[in-house]
Formats: structure tokens, C-alpha cells, sequence
């Protein structure tokens, strides 16, 4: 059933420029390190020609003047092309997630399911509404109350506690859970008394969460995951938390509890944030970083604790130079003392 | 469906004492900053009276003496009876989790099942028990010969492997698994061998286990998780560890195999802690701590490596004194080289 | 339904030297410190001598010559012959998942199934192939075209999403995905722009993947885990790495995309790999340690950002000298201006 189409074709569905000649059947996409004749790959730019004039792709999708003489469609913007040409290549969704009510899904009188399809073994308790256009996968659990807008897609296995909402276009990968109660304890005589988590999550417009995110509800009012805003698999949030619109949150990255996050803010994998603090617009905190302070916006951020990159990485720098330092530091005291001992051959910049 | 109280009775319900005067209908609880006209807030400490002073809250739970003209309920711990309203903000949990045994559920023949609640598309292997006022939320699985005491809350999607074992009153987030075979292999001429996992998980009483938290069946024996111990989301335990009673481990902890942490040791969020160590009772290890070495009893842990606090703090200060500190040590082996360098303009306490 | 051994037919079974004597009746394994007179332990050295003598154990497995006056079977390698006992122990697997397709499983007409025991409320898609001798838990998603070969076992609750391919005697543990979408986005005007995902994962013969994995499926191509390498429980593995053979990476290591690991690759706990590295056969990468260039072929590397392990562990020493090393530096500073300042205490080696 694999699709075929004609350069040419692709051109004008792609919104470029065939380079009159050759006329290859493209049936893939491929990087062009891996593509195989009947591929199509594309070229970055000109620092990927030498890997480009090597690859076996059959055409490229490439920018206006680049030409190696090999089958091409040129575009502005030859990622973005190859971008539309993937999703030319998706399978057809109907067959993915069936539409309609599974006659296996249990769907609650009291709830109301708009859905286009609605897998097998989902379970939509009493209150929850489910948009028009959604489609849930197997073994989904919706929680009493909660509500998802129109055209949400959520993969096998995903539980979205009671009370919680979702936008419009909102797409959570397999297993993640929406909702769970906040870590909250107070000490009591008897051990840690457990806090209430009486709040919600607020998931708006266009996110999309990974496989195994887990963000948790309120103690009071909403834990929020701004519009547009990407969450890779494995993140934890925290309860409380605030996440503003279009971040990009990497894999296994940790808000604790109560933090804001402003607009664009971007981690890398396995940051941390700790309790209560506010992460400006745009701000970029690099993998594996241990955020214990406010950070302003656009402030970019590295290390642990994290400092702004350039002190982090002058400091990471020296750091490499810290035990030949120590010897030319005791060189120094021993100067004074005796015969004179040379500083030794330590590199120094 | 929102429930509604005066805030004279919630005096009475919350065991404070209403200064009397207005007397407010309170429809909800939020922070001071979150709070409207129809919110019960709480004041924690003299420290937050402006922020008080600047809410929309209708009321708030205050120490005895704090007074700023607004209507008040006053108690010795706002906090825990702001703890206890929430209380009574909870849904009720026949709505969640209706009581019985769905039709959908299966129980094995040779299970004994006295749960109030088991959810959809649940199962309940051989030999396994689930004992009195347990709730299932929809597909959790109890595998073999496992055993629940009595009123537990499993969540959606909850996984007990065969043979594990957990108190009475032990709370699991969506989507944990209990009992997974732990990480252990032999090298082999064909690559590794598994180490055959026959051991299982005991979590003892009161104990409550947040979303996709891991915790691996032992060896041989039993992985323990103590009474009253709180979990955070994706935490993950490893085989043979055993962990006390009341310990806190924040969200994305990993505890490598064989360990043993004492009673109340709090961990930060993404701490780790290398195999076959010894945490001693009331340890306080910190956010991203990287613990390679045992710990006393109530020692705080920070950094990576993990080091006494103090040592960890001086050494941090440090760093940043470091790039500074090379270029005053190129100083110094200047000076007696030729003519005098002054140490520079570095700033040092 | 316990099992019981006589020690000397278990010599016979576990091919050892039954040590001629007692001849115990042997129920259980167990470690030297938690074994009691029904259980088998084993001795993995001379260095464990003392605390085997102090073992309740009712027999050891002990290497030729070792003779502490117990019951004991003599083997070349007790701790490969503790396993194959623990082997004995192993549940009977018809009892865990019962042989056949469960009534509930939904198998779409256009799937192909063989397998020995498909489980509850499991859905296996159009176009999937399960192989012979598998066994899937109860809740098991197979998507459209997924293959697994033969003899896999998939736990409760993993999804293994559309045209994903597992090959033969592949072990998923409980709640584990394979094949969610990669993390990749475009800048757009209005936010993000997806990048379709719609490559695929394949799992290679004899890999073992833990609890709560995520693997993304590829951009293009494949994103590749080698035949016989062990995930453990939360790692992630994104979209594009391709990971040797007979590696093994402990839990909650996250691969970043693209990344190229090698053969026999080792990480510790909670490593992370950026993206596009590549890392050589049997590099070794020390728990926590954030790997940020290219690992060199059996190279060891710790630390954040990861050090080849000889440099990195001279930093870590180093850094405990830095605070009073910043303070003789000030001393030496001062030797020159004024009257003369000792170095001070502070010891160094």
C-alpha cells in the first residue's frame, strides 16, 4: 500500500520548484545518510553538499541555486518541505483509531463523547465530555468531569484524572497521566499527613505531551500547560506549576512544585527546577542544568547549580585546569621556602 | 454540585474559632494570590500579611491574634486546617470509583476479592486478594498470588506483578509498576544472562506511590518499601533495597539495587543513589545529589558527588571565585619572573 | 505449592559437586544475610568467607576447595549456579498468562496471531503480527503492523505503537512504549510546527526492556536497539539512536536523538547523552554523568559534563582542596605587600 508519487508532483504539492529532467518515483523519505533510490532527501545547507553528493537518494529537496546535478525540488526552506512530505506519508488516522464508539468502550451516561473515535477498553466516566474530532486509543481513561476540546488525540493507555481539561488539538503520547494528586504533605505526630490535592490541570490549546509525562493536579485552582507548549517523554510537573505558552520542555526534565514558567522557555534533557521559582520569557536552561534561582528572561543557563552559560562555562573551563593549578599553587608557596621550584609545565592560556 | 458553607460553620468543622462579624458563604479554597470573593485562604505566618492584605480572598484561616479587618477563622495552624478544608472539598469517591465489582472486571476463580470498588476492564489474577473498602480504578492489574490489605486506592492503569504484597491504606497513582523484574545480568559467552528475579515488592501501610513510579521485585527476598513512606512521580526503586518508614522521596529519585535508606530520609527531586549504600535515618539529600558513599544519620547531602552540605556549599562558592583565581595565580608566578604584576581587580571576600 | 530439593539432586541439577555429608532439604535462595536453614545461599569469594560462616543458610554454593564445615555443592561459579537455582523458583509461566487468546483480546481481522497466550483486554491491530510462543499481560496494545517474532514476552499495559517491529525473545516489562513520536518541531509563525514522525522502532532479538521505557519512533528509518542489549526501568531512548549490541544502560539514562551508541556500551543510572554523539564499543559512562562530545571506543568517562573517568576523578578530588586553596592563594598574595602570612593549616598531599 506504500504511496508513489512523481517528482514533479511533489513539487507542486510541496510548494517548489521542479528542476526540469529527471523524473523520479519517490516512495520515502529519508536522511541522506540513509536514503535509498527511491527516497527523497533533503539538503540543510550548503555545509551538507559534500554528504549530499554522497547519499543515494534519488532527489533532494534543496535551495533555489543549489544544483549537484541530481533529481531536485527547490524550495525556500528545504526542512520545511521535507516536513510536509512526512506528513504526506502518515498513515491514513481512520485506520489508526477506527472511527466511532468502540462497542467495547465504556462511556458513562452522564458523559457526552462528540469523538470521531473512541478505542477499545476507554473508559469515560460520568460528567467527562470528550470534543468532536477526538480520537482515543486504547485502554483510555477518562476521569469524571474532565473535559477535552475538539480534535485531542490521545494514545493507548493515557489517564486523565477527574476534573481535569484539554484544549483544542491537544496530543498526548501513550501512558501519560493527567492529574495526579500534587506531593503534598504536612508532619504530623503519626507520620506525613497527606494535603488534599482538591485542584485541577489545565492543558491548553495545541499542546502535546510525550509518553510517560506525568503532570499533576493543583493543591487549589490549576496546574497549567500554556498553549502550544511541547512536553517530551518522561517529564514530571509538579503540582501548582504554571508553564507558559510555545516551551519546549526535553525529555525527562522536573518542575517541582509552584514554579512559573514564562513564554519559550526551552530545557534540555533532564534539567531540573526546584520549588517556587519563575523561569522568564524565553529562557533556554541546558541539559541536566539544576535550576535553584529565579532566571530572568532569555537568560540562558548551564550547570549545576545552574549559572548564566558564559560564567558556566568559564568556570567548566578552569575546572580543567584546577589540579595542575594546585601543584603551581604549592610550587608558589614553596618558592619563599627553599631552592627554587619551577612552576612546572602546566599549560596555561 | 459545589458545596457551600458559612464561615461560622466551617469554625465549628475545622476546629477554629470564627471572629465573628461577617460571616461569609465560602464555595472554595485557594492560595492568597489565587483567591476570590468565594475562597477560604490561609495566612501561614506574620510574614505573609501584606500578601493577605492584598487578596480577594472572602476569608482566611489565621493565628490567634492576627487581625486585618477582614473576615477570619482563627486556629493554631492555619495550614493544616486550610489541610482540612480541602478535605471536604474532595469528590465523593463512590462517584470516582463506584462501588463494586464491575461487570467488566475479571476476578479468577481462585481470587478473593472483598474490595468496595474494582473498576473496568480491571483483573485480578490467581491467587491474588484484594482486601475490604479497596478501590481499582479502570484497568489495574493484580497478578498472581499478589496481595492488597484493606482500603487501598489503586489508580488507572496500576500494575502489581505476582506475588507482591501491599498493606492496608497504601495509596498508587496511575500508571506505577510494582514488581517489575529487577536489572540484573551475568556475562556470558553470548552476551548477558539473566539473573532470574524471584523476590518480590512488600509496601507497607500507608505508604502511597505517585504516577509511573518503578519499583522492582528483589532477587531474592523482598524490595520494602516502608510504612508511611510518600513517593513522588517516577520515582524508581531497584531490586533488594529496602527503604524505612516515613522517608519522602521527591519526583524522579532513582535508588540503585540493594540499598538501604533508613526512616525519614527526604530526598530532592532527580536525586540518585549508587548501589549497595546505606542512608542513614533522617538524611536530607538534595535535588540532583549524586550519592556515592553512605550516609549518616540526619547528615544533609548535597551536590554531585554528594557531600556534606556545608563542604558542598563551600566548594560551590568557590567555583566562582575559580576562573578569577587563575589569573591571580598567573600573577603570582609572574611577579618574581619580571616586573611586578598586581594581582588584578578580582573581588574576594 | 513450594518446591523442595534435596541438596544432592540440586548438585545434580545445578551441575556442582554435591560435598558429601548432610544432605539438607532445600526450599529457597537467599543472600548470606538474609538466608535461613531452608535456603540455598551462595559464597562469591574468599572475601565473603565470614559472613557466610555467620549465614543461617542451610547450604552454600561454594567454589572448589572452599570448606567452612556446612552443607555446600562445590561449582566453578557460584553466582552462575545461584541463578540457575533461581531459575528452578521462577513461576510457572502458563499460571502468570494463561496459554491461549483470551476471550476479551480484541485481534483484528487483519492480524496475524500465534502466539501462546494473549492476555485480557489486549487489542492487537490491523496488519500486526504476534509470533509464535509470545505472551502478552493483560492490556497490551499492538498497533497496526507491529510485528513481534517469536517467544516475546510483553508485560501488563505496553503499547507497542504502528509498524513497530520486536524480534525474537524480546522481554517488555510492564507499561513500557515503543514507537511514540520523536520530539521534533519546527519554528513556525504561530509556535511549533510538528515534524511527522514516521519512521519506526526496532527491537532486535534477546533485548530486554524495563518498566516504563520510552523508545521514539524515528523521523525517517529506524531508531535501532541492538540484538541482546538491557534497558532498564525509565530510560529513554529518542527518535533516530540507534544502540548496539549487548549493551546495557541503567535506569533513567536518557539518549538523546540521533545518537549512535556502539557495541557493549555500559551507562550508570540517570546518564544523559546529548544529541547526535556517537559513543564507541564498550564505553563505560558512570552514573549521572552527562556525555556532551563523542565517547572514544572503550573509553570511561564521569562526571557533568563527562570526563574521561581519570581526569574527571582528579577535578572531584581537586575540588574538595579548592576552598582552602583560595585561601593560601590570598596568603601568597599577601606574602609580598606586607609582613609575612603563613599558609595556614590547610593540609594538601
Amino acid at each position: 500500500m506504500q504511496q508513489a508519487w512523481p517528482l514533479s508532483e511533489l513539487a507542486v504539492r510541496l510548494g517548489g520548484k521542479w528542476r526540469e529532467g529527471a523524473d523520479p518515483l519517490i516512495t520515502g523519505a529519508a536522511s541522506l545518510a540513509d536514503a535509498g533510490p527511491g527516497d527523497l532527501s533533503f539538503v540543510a545547507g550548503p555545509e551538507r553538499l559534500a554528504e549530499a553528493q554522497a547519499s543515494a537518494a534519488g532527489a533532494f529537496l534543496v535551495a533555489p541555486g543549489m544544483d549537484f546535478g541530481r533529481p531536485a525540488i527547490e524550495v525556500e526552506k528545504p526542512y520545511e518541505a521535507f516536513a510536509r512530505f512526512l506528513a504526506l506519508q502518515l498513515p491514513d488516522p481512520d485506520r489508526l483509531y477506527p472511527p466511532g464508539v468502540h462497542a467495547t468502550a465504556i462511556i458513562h451516561p452522564e458523559a457526552q463523547v462528540e469523538a470521531a473515535s473512541v478505542g477499545p477498553y476507554c473508559v469515560v466516566a460520568a460528567g467527562a465530555r470528550v470534543g468532536a474530532g477526538c480520537r482515543l486509543g486504547p485502554h483510555v481513561t477518562i476521569g469524571c468531569d474532565a473535559v477535552l476540546g475538539r480534535d485531542c488525540v490521545l494514545h493507548a493507555q493515557v489517564t486523565v484524572r477527574e476534573g481535569c481539561v484539554l484544549g483544542d488539538r491537544v496530543v498526548v503520547h501513550a501512558g501519560t497521566v493527567v492529574g495526579a494528586d500534587g506531593f503534598g504533605y504536612l508532619p504530623g505526630p503519626g507520620g506525613q499527613v497527606k494535603i488534599p490535592q482538591v485542584g485541577i490541570v489545565e492543558v491548553q490549546d495545541d499542546v502535546e505531551l510525550g509518553a510517560h509525562v506525568t503532570i499533576d493536579r493543583a493543591t487549589t485552582g490549576r496546574t497549567v500547560i500554556g498553549a502550544g507548549s511541547k512536553l517530551d517523554n518522561q517529564v514530571h510537573v509538579a503540582h501548582n506549576v504554571r508553564i507558559g505558552r510555545h516551551c519546549a520542555l526535553s525529555a525527562q526534565t522536573g518542575i517541582a512544585g509552584s514554579c512559573t514558567l514564562g513564554n519559550g522557555v526551552i530545557t534540555g534533557g533532564q534539567v531540573g527546577i526546584a520549588d517556587h521559582l519563575t523561569v522568564g520569557d524565553g529562557a533556554r536552561i541546558g541539559a541536566q542544568a539544576g535550576v535553584i534561582k529565579d532566571v530572568a528572561a532569555k537568560a540562558t543557563m548551564f550547570g549545576y547549580p545552574a549559572l548564566d552559560f558564559q560564567e558556566s562555562f568559564r568556570i567548566t573551563a578552569a575546572l580543567r585546569r584546577l589540579p595542575a593549578a594546585l601543584a603551581r599553587l604549592r610550587a608558589l608557596e614553596n618558592r619563599g621556602k627553599g631552592p627554587a621550584t619551577p612552576a612546572g609545565p602546566e599549560q596555561e592560556t
